[in-house]
């Protein structure tokens, strides 16, 4: 098959926006497709989606790169062929992948097995991937091929920072932010969808807008002096603060939080706090909860929310797979705001 | 009645072992006893026993101090009055007072109410004390008054710490830092006595000594070079750290921390830490949580806990209440671990 992979990372102190940075290190060219191993079962890509965690790789900022890779986590597809016996009524199914690899039986936390698709195993950027057949989940009724796409490394990590360890529940008010984030808008569309009210923080005008097309009930920009008290007057106090930024934002956080509240903690973005406010950590009996990707019962669960609400992933820019360097530069600007997907067409 | 009186906080830069430091504003002296307020109940005092919240409001540390005050949060003591029809049969009854004033109905976190018992109500460095009725418990059968007068606010609070927020199971194994504290202490007795193996870190070696005594599997110097490494070849992995001190000492948790494990912070003697990982947070799937008092429900389970286990709390050093300055000044200096518990006698 063709795939795209990546041989090395970028040089140092590239530019993300000069001209062929990624041809040097990311070639589309013929690999070798091994015979699928047992209970593993073999997709034909429709469509895949990017993730920061692809850019990370590429800059070289991710730990534990081996070259060669075939990036990419996400992927709709049709399966092709399946080495296990009692699953062979998969084959010719479109599907949706679970990028999470190797879970384990602890659903408080992945076990030291633990991968995620693309990266040491092939990922989607290529015409086949192979996945575990329990990695294979049908494709929500209402979702067209790139919106599938669009759900699996995202969606799944933003459902379990909201609901698993989050413990959303209905009627409760919820702050995202770093509203820019892929994660961050799942974590927006399924508060929203959950019946919860939610506000954001970015950057950027235009992200809040978005944000409140998409159902927030408002925003605010970190720029703004005094955003905190701001937003405390606006909103009142967060049950819940879904977080991929960290940083110096962080501290506010025990400010915004509800008595009780939960803070999770998806990503980091922005670094390490630099300082956190115990006494008011244990006098508001708050808590701060750390959380990544999801497990096998929280990627099914995430399908059938959204199987039952009928959310559509907010989808940004559609590009051919061939365009995958060109969509790595888009990520990389970080202009964009949801899913890059990419269309495979049949070769 | 007769009661310690505190009219003013000492003066700053009072060494803790000046002769006569505490005798300029804390007075023995007469208070009225005002009529009870209905659904309260009088309590004739049998034993008290200090607190570090005492201390800290006597040098003046603490928000929202107001004089002239009773200090103590713990007592034992004979019901001899009781302001509420339904509930009578209190009266000549030896009871343990939950220091837990207004929780509120949210077993999560107190209420906007939420007062401890001692400031500004009155507490028991005192002849007589007023609780609300529900605040009144029997006392485990085993325990002499002496014995109950050490178990609620520090009791209480590792209660909650160890098991409601920080969920113990047994077989867990637990690190305790700063077990020279009332509440590691309690937190050690009560995780031994739930079947738990028990770390604990102190810059003591008699404290970790004692500690041993008291069932823990072990204890490391945090003054010995590598101890976070050294503790990690000994023990392995810990399931729940229950923290008082914060500090320096607390960016080594998430090292020390299992996957998926639970760090529960009642207190920050040392203060804030100087930095948090965010990374090693949400890839571990860490928890840290706030824990401050408890409910009266956690305050129920404690003593029914206390019942069944047939524990003892460790009382290093009875003195009468007119000891109390002197007692003061022990808590202040630090050497003691366990206990100090003022005998009240009839006069």
């Amino acid at each position: 098959m063709y795939a795209w992979q990546l041989h090395a990372s970028l040089p140092k102190n590239t530019h993300p926006t000069g001209e062929k940075v990624w041809e040097e290190v990311l070639k589309w060219e013929k690999v070798e497709l091994p015979p699928l191993s047992p209970g593993y079962a073999r997709v034909r890509l429709l469509a895949s989606a990017l993730n920061r965690r692809d850019l990370w790789i590429g800059l070289g900022l991710y730990p534990g790169i081996r070259y060669p890779a075939i990036l990419g986590s996400d992927g709709c597809g049709e399966v092709v062929e399946v080495n296990a016996p009692s699953a062979q009524q998969w084959i010719g199914q479109k599907v949706i992948l679970n990028p999470s690899l190797y879970w384990g039986d602890d659903e408080r936390v992945q076990s030291e097995r633990y991968e995620i698709l693309g990266m040491p195993s092939r990922g989607t950027f290529a015409e086949y991937v192979d996945v575990p057949v329990e990695n294979l989940h049908l494709v929500p009724s209402h979702l067209t091929e790139v919106e599938a796409a669009a759900v699996p490394l995202a969606g799944l990590t933003a459902y379990r920072a909201t609901f698993v360890q989050g413990g959303l529940k209905a009627g409760e008010k919820v702050f995202i932010p770093g509203i820019g984030g892929g994660v961050a808008l799942w974590a927006l569309q399924l508060a929203v969808a959950a019946g919860a009210e939610v506000w954001v923080a970015s950057s950027s005008e235009s992200k809040i807008a978005t944000a409140v097309q998409l159902g927030a009930a408002g925003g605010i920009l970190y720029t703004q002096e005094g955003w905190v008290q701001t937003l405390l007057e606006k909103a009142g106090h967060f049950h819940l603060i879904v977080d991929g930024i960290g940083g110096e934002v962080f501290p506010s956080y025990l400010h915004l939080i509800a008595p009780g509240g939960r803070i999770v903690v998806y990503g980091a973005t922005r670094g390490n706090p630099p300082m956190i406010d115990l006494r008011r950590l244990f006098w508001k009996q708050a808590h701060i909860i750390g959380s990544t990707m999801g497990s096998p019962k929280d990627f099914a669960a995430l399908l059938a929310f959204i199987e039952k609400t009928k959310l559509r992933p907010h989808v940004e820019t559609i590009l051919p797979l061939q365009a995958f360097p060109a969509a790595l530069m888009q990520l990389w600007t970080g202009s964009q705001m949801g899913k890059i997907v990419l269309e495979h067409s049949q070769r």
